[in-house]
């Protein structure tokens, strides 16, 4: 942004919620469009007059929607883009200021992406891209069209076109794959004088320059000088004297999870990014670090649920094809422990009331176990279980178990009394259920343990274990308990 | 930290891996000294020389586990008193060094501080929070002794007084609990020069200082300036030309999860704080926003399990107290289900099979009700649901499940025709199964979008809901089906 236009413009104050009433805004204009058109075609085609009154008020809710869209952040305009249905998206994008372009694609999540790309042709898209960053071309690129990237590259230098291909080649949940390369660098003898200077004769710096990075002859980092201590340093002072006493730097391979981790637990706004021989190669800022704990925490919620990111308007086969793996692996498992439960056709034709029961004994030993496990995926994501507490927290979660087991199945079995009124299935029905619930821990504890140690995500997948496990396991207790103490 | 100190200790490389091995080494040596404890008491009681060796090799343990934490940083040694058991925990905490105590003390998790404020006596704990700011003490106060914040409270001034009384009184969730006072404020005629003699007169600046707030005389907020633009801009500029563009201000009362999702969308690292009446209150930033970002993804996993944050250290009651409610109304829900399904008793004891496919139909029909409620209550924290677009997302949920329902009834109604061998018990099952996945689809919309409606967290107990409509329901839709044409 040019200093003529921070003075033209005024001011604006950031609201989420000003967003929300713009979406709203936005949504009854497109409908009032909607009804204007319908009302146009149900006359007789080639009504010319009616065709007039249509294109002259769309024209005038074009430029009431291009009116709030232009007071609005790239980040805001990007919400409203991600919460309209594919059609309207790509009307509404239309309407978009192209100087905004650029920054909305950047914003918008994946899955939104695509769908605006898709609407802009060649040139638009040449324009809106010639001007970013290598690393925000490297984020854009896997969209665009391979003309258009091969166009817009030709206009980088010989490094930007380096740092390109290098952000391009790391993979997905890696440190590299979200650094950028708006660092900057200073030598470790220059003094804060000189620094100030060098700065002032930049434009503007980047975008969470907290601090500055401080590198030796061969570009290998030193250390580190945060803004503030540059502020109030004395002027005299060489940076090398006047260095952050702490620093963290990570390496392009590191999970960027790890990083995120990192970053929350050091309160840290921007870390460097050196290669294996320390040399600088680049730097991961607190905005890119948000996004990986969100995306993060989302996907795990979607995750436990079976399905992967879906766009709540993505045509219908493309959530079935999201949800409907899931939903059949559970067909799978609930079908297996029906199996299992209906090996003992005998023992339950005898006694009915059974059936009715088993599914209590199945459900409680999945809550339990679950509520295990959480513990465990949490306890390990953080780093906290070590060979010294292993045995420790087995023994502690056996003991819970045991003991809120005990007080329920007593609950579990004055119901079955209640609907038998017999003490034998009561007594059956207090065992299996503290022995299920045991099962539930066991898997509970061992699946997300076992996943961790062979370097698997341990939340991955164990949740359709444990149900399997307890569904399966708890027909099969319940139902020999009473075979064998029943008939 | 002075001058001194930052030429002295040599620059430390942070990295949360050596945290790791150091609470590895930690576990190490309490485990030696345990071994060693074990040996001596398992001498004669009064046998000197034993006790002697003991208290020798407990202080070299001691001064080995000193020299460890020596090297951290307080959140890393925050990380290791978490990762220990109680008593374990003390003793560590003995031996880090009182310069620590603080930082340390602010770290750590709410239910590990109590331990630790457990083990300190008046004088360390008063020598501890002394130093304080008052939004950190505020933080602090509820977990110290009344007398020591008495006591403490004698040494602030005047205003930091009323900051910290201002500070303790808003609710947990609110802008004004995550706020700190740490603010450069600036008036807006002066120059960038006065700015910059004024900060350089300051001996540190706030941490995550990336802007300073411009007021006017009465202390409303006019604006921000950030750092960098004040290190790039002209000295002789006025503050009130170099404004940033744009900003976001909170109210103290915002709730913390809105000022994050604002932070992520605008890529902020600090937002002012102002009362009703536009005045400069306060401030929060980016490393609290990280924190209430990580902590409500953790609340929402840890609840999905009917849970609340549990110390994996915590004694065996207090565990108990934690997890036995849930457990007890899954139990109360299971039953009820139960309970439904025996009042067809006659049915199934005539046709026993359908005790085993019964399972199958209530389970898939919960799974596929919570990937539609896991999108919607995805949709609705996002703010992407409004008035206009609720039918369109109904449809298409209702759709999908159909879709999905009908592949997958297939499927079952082969396992129904395997296991039974009968073709109309194969057909109920198909009909059921689709009946119960609607059943899920439209409790996983309406619960959390009703609850959403009435101000209610959309996610909280909704889970319990659905899982209680799926079973009875899915219980009642298949028996009493298979009793109106099997029987």
């Amino acid at each position: 942004m040019t200093q003529e236009e921070i003075i033209t413009r005024p001011l604006r104050r950031l609201d989420p919620e000003d967003a929300q009433e713009a979406l709203t805004r936005i949504q009854d204009v497109l409908h009032r469009q909607q009804l204007v058109s319908d009302l146009v075609h149900r006359q007789e085609a080639g009504d010319e007059r009616a065709g007039l009154v249509e294109s002259v008020v769309q024209r005038q809710h074009e430029s009431e929607i291009k009116a709030l869209l232009d007071d609005l952040h790239p980040a805001d305009i990007a919400f409203i883009l991600e919460s309209l249905p594919k059609t309207e998206r790509q009307a509404v994008w239309q309407l978009v200021g192209t100087e905004h372009d650029a920054d909305v694609l950047l914003e918008v999540d994946d899955w939104v992406r695509e769908s605006l790309i898709e609407a802009m042709d060649r040139q638009d898209l040449v324009a809106a891209t010639e001007t970013l960053d290598a690393d925000e071309l490297a984020d854009l690129a896997p969209d665009l069209p391979p003309d258009v990237v091969a166009e817009v590259q030709k206009g980088l230098t010989e490094d930007e076109r380096a740092q390109l291909i290098e952000a391009m080649g790391y993979p997905e949940d890696s440190v590299g794959a979200i650094m950028d390369f708006d660092m900057v660098r200073v030598r470790e003898d220059t003094t804060l004088k000189a620094v100030l200077r060098y700065l002032r004769r930049m434009r503007e710096l980047p975008d969470h320059t907290d601090q500055i990075f401080v590198v030796d002859r061969q570009g290998r980092l030193q250390g580190t000088l945060s803004l503030s201590r540059l502020l109030v340093g004395d002027l005299k002072s060489k940076v090398q004297d006047v260095l952050s006493p702490d620093y963290l730097s990570l390496s392009p391979l590191d999970s960027d999870a790890d990083a995120a981790r990192a970053f929350e637990r050091y309160d840290l706004v921007s870390a460097p990014v050196v290669d294996d021989q320390g040399r600088l190669v680049g730097r991961v800022t607190i905005s890119e670090v948000v996004d990986v704990i969100r995306e993060d925490s989302e996907e795990q919620a979607l995750s436990r649920a079976g399905m992967q990111e879906e766009d709540i308007f993505a045509p219908v086969g493309m959530a079935l094809r999201n949800r409907a793996p899931w939903l059949f692996l559970n067909l799978c498992t609930a079908a297996t422990a029906a199996f299992v439960a209906s090996q003992f056709e005998d023992t339950v034709s005898h006694i009915v009331v059974l059936a009715f029961l088993m599914s209590i004994v199945a459900g409680i030993g999945g809550n339990s176990g679950n509520q295990t496990m959480t513990m465990i995926i949490r306890a390990l994501a953080m780093g906290r279980i070590t060979g010294h507490n292993v045995w420790q927290l087995v023994k502690r979660e056996m003991t819970i178990t045991v003991l809120v087991g005990l007080c329920g199945s007593v609950g579990a079995a004055l119901f079955a009394w209640l609907i038998s009124r017999s003490i034998p299935v009561a007594l059956v029905m207090m065992a299996a259920m503290v022995c299920n619930m045991l099962v539930g821990t066991t898997i509970g504890v061992l699946v997300p343990m076992l996943r961790a140690r062979f370097g698997k995500d341990p939340a991955m997948g164990s949740s359709v274990l444990l149900t399997f496990a307890t569904d399966s396991l708890g027909f099969f207790i319940f139902l020999g308990l009473a075979t064998l103490f029943l008939l």
